[in-house]
């Protein structure tokens, strides 16, 4: 049983549409550089990666933003990458400059050798991760499990890495479409093996992280990262009632594609913060729980402005969601950065939760 | 009389929504590195500002992609951020890196002492260009004036160069919106001289780029940003009829706001790839033209790709126009690459002008 020892299961219960006693709030990178803490663990570790391979350390990292802060949810600490690490792309790091492949898939030869990887082998890492982060949260909060999008995952495999134009990839978009599924739909298989492997070690809650879909026009969306998202929520086993691990797919730039998201049998949406949360809400009609979407930015604003912002936010959904809270988790509509001050992040979770506790 | 020689009209038909023969193309960027003329005459001249400050060599390069393609509009080659420049910043650049402002404007005391520059003065060197051009062009085509948007120019003004998070710009919007107004205000009195004197030296139509737009959420869209592009419709000063100097508002990112956008003034919109551009034409309901909407990145695709996302392109914009293509002008949704291939370029013309002439 996943979550029968809870002491907050608000996070799940807004996942579920059903009344909480104030709106639960997480934050995107909640675990990262902006913690004296984190950039101290990760002085002694040495690396990103040897951090997030060693269970013990994923674990330390995962829990501590819970520490200083009243958050409702804690999310496993590990890569967006791991997937096709696994799969024997060679992932390694590049100082300020991101995450890089040393094999990147260019052709339809490369992506026809790809498997999926043996998750209590290739991914034990993540899984162990998960069993050590669910053991020491001992019913704390619910921990989320995640992975990157069949496309997200697909841009850094074609790229080798970041991108500006997505060049690479949109070119066999473009010109070998059937390649690209090919590799789309390696992806989603591993991506579900990946989360089910999660849930089975204790994730309670699972999100996909779409970062890219938001870079594709609305065509191009709708034939390379939908169609997988949609699957991932078909196919993903997550039980029943109070023991159901909700699935939630975020996305960077998915306004456009709100309805279809709320149709494709997730149980929630996360939107960034180009989307008023109550337009959100009443285009998407009841039909998920939406997660969002403060500007990450906000932060860098006064106490006193990220208490309104957060106001504003907050009664942005309820007005779209016929005057209820319910169905509301509450995020920023993208990851935090390693500038923001952790004094900010305390405010902001006391106002969400003082504010929408009335 | 700016259009009384014009052998090609089309583009600014299409911007009035009259009937035209054939679709008008012209491309953002269209004057730039991915053309080896422009890398010889950079080569020679030694920089970017060299070039744009030199009225002979920003006609040189203005007329390059004329001398290869079909276009049926001209751009008049120069920087975004002259404005700023002019108004004592500093600008410069960092090979690699983009502009940056020596002098960046930071608070409430630096915003104050900003001022319109005079145009005949500090700016002569754009007017001399708009001249210049005028008259190399001889009618052949419209020539096309810029600038960037009130709310562009602050973010670069306020970060002192590209951003990632415009961190340092929202932090005033949150904190001191007041301010940030003031500079907003300053920059709209500014462009619309700009503009004005591009008007008064020839140029045909002319063309804001709100470039960073697309960053803000909508509430802030409505405070920062939109109400500066409408005073700009509002205000700025262009003639009525055949010799009306048409005005268009482009904005990245700017899906969000298509309804306020058409009712702010502008004769026309020009839009990103990330709305299908047939909901962008059922949602402006004909009162405005539309320009867009081509997704850049299929200029890497093969011709065959390239033909048939054009298609795509002007069969979306005519089945939300009521099964008409008047009001469209065909572009990309955003600029060109210096690494796309300029026979590609040719194709794209060569499917526009084909296919909308049946």
């Amino acid at each position: 049983m996943n979550v029968d020892r809870l002491k907050n299961d608000r996070f799940l219960r807004a996942l579920r549409r059903e009344p909480v006693d104030r709106t639960p709030i997480w934050l995107m990178r909640q675990a990262g550089r902006y913690l004296p803490e984190y950039r101290e663990t990760r002085r002694r570790a040495g690396s990103f990666l040897a951090m997030a391979q060693n269970p013990d350390i994923a674990c330390e990292i995962t829990l501590q933003p819970l520490a200083r802060f009243d958050l409702d949810a804690a999310i496993l600490f590990s890569d967006i990458l791991t997937i096709p690490d696994a799969m024997g792309l060679g992932l390694y790091f590049v100082e300020g400059e991101g995450p890089k492949f040393r094999d990147p898939v260019r052709d339809a030869a490369a992506i026809a050798k790809l498997g999926v990887p043996d998750m209590e082998r290739e991914l034990r890492y993540v899984m162990d991760a998960v069993r050590t982060i669910r053991a020491e949260l001992d019913g704390k909060v619910p921990l989320i499990g995640f992975s990157g999008s069949p496309w997200t995952l697909a841009c850094y495999m074609v790229e080798g890495g970041g991108s500006k134009d997505f060049a690479r990839i949109k070119a066999i978009a473009l010109n070998d479409p059937q390649a690209l599924h090919a590799l789309l739909s390696v992806n989603t298989d591993a991506v579900i093996a990946y989360l089910s492997a999660q849930r089975a070690a204790g994730a309670q809650a699972l999100q996909v992280f779409d970062t890219w879909g938001g870079v594709l026009s609305p065509a191009m969306y709708r034939e390379f990262s939908l169609p997988y998202l949609t699957r991932i929520a078909a196919e993903l086993e997550r039980g029943a009632g109070v023991e159901r691990t909700p699935l939630i797919l975020f996305g960077k730039g998915n306004s456009a594609h709100l309805e279809a998201l709320a149709d494709c049998g997730t149980d929630a949406v996360g939107v960034d913060w180009l989307v008023e949360l109550g337009e959100a809400a009443r285009r998407t009609g009841g039909k998920v729980a939406l997660q969002g979407n403060l500007d990450p930015a906000a932060l860098y604003g006064s106490p006193e402005a990220i208490r309104r912002e957060a106001r504003r936010a907050l009664d942005s959904y309820r007005d779209g969601n016929a005057g209820s809270r319910e169905g509301h988790v509450f995020n920023l509509g993208h990851g935090m950065s390693p500038d923001m001050d952790p004094e900010h992040v305390a405010v902001l979770v006391d106002e969400v939760h003082r504010y929408s506790a009335r």
